[in-house]
């Protein structure tokens, strides 16, 4: 989803193949450059952050009272955005720029991220055909078209 | 995030016991009467839903293009939204009321489907206390609080 929406880089604490794998091969059938990249350092990886730091988090900030603030800060530079899979130690509420909610409730953090990205980015919904893609699909009301890019 | 945007119920096609006590927990806490049904055949269901039919797949027409007939079709109908975990079988396509791209490109099915109720729904989210709650979650800027309701 991330790479859906433009995102250039996935860090993940721990190594995982499967991720790694399922990602280069949509990248070679559906084009673009997201570089899935394991860290072992998760904390180094936030200190040295030149850039924006969000983790979206349900005890956070609901995100329609801090999203003009977030892309006002923004502004052009990287933005790293954190989503926990489990416990989320304490020093990461307090390195990010923003706690943001998507909403006060449990909800997946996969979840989470998509809604994010489609909230502030809408318009890289727009520009969904990648560089060096092999197929492109044909949006269809009741079937499947996919055709090969020459 | 289907039970947090206010859905009923979840379907599931093969028992998911942890899926379930998942949920059982949630509810607890967070409160609300989200149900989990495990549904061995899918195809009943969808047969004889009395409502409309959303099946969100990469390879529908794309969400802002179809959002308002949605919206002006199901009003107040029972809404059914199938996400595929795997391959999808052709039928679904065809008893789908709608097939919906959230994008034209390769992406989760749970962030689809975040993104299809954030969009058609906003309004579920200002709505984010249930009913019989044991915790509230009070939104931080930079740490978790919550409080336990009386």
């Amino acid at each position: 989803m991330a790479r859906a929406f433009g995102a250039t880089t996935i860090y993940i604490h721990q190594h995982d193949e499967n991720i790694k794998k399922t990602i280069e091969e949509v990248n070679k059938r559906f084009g673009g450059d997201f570089i899935v990249s394991s860290v072992n350092n998760w904390r180094k990886l936030i200190e040295s952050w030149n850039g924006v730091i969000v983790h979206l988090t349900m005890y956070g900030i609901p995100l329609p009272e801090v999203k003009d603030e977030i892309l006002s800060t923004i502004n052009n530079r990287d933005l790293l955005i954190i989503v926990g899979a489990e416990k989320v130690p304490s020093d990461v509420y307090k390195k990010a720029t923003f706690n943001v909610a998507i909403m006060n409730q449990p909800h997946s953090e996969v979840s989470s991220l998509a809604i994010f990205l489609y909230d502030l980015f809408p318009e890289s919904m727009r520009n969904s055909l990648f560089n060096k893609s092999q197929l492109k699909i044909i949006p269809t009301a009741h079937g499947k078209k996919v055709i090969k890019n020459q």
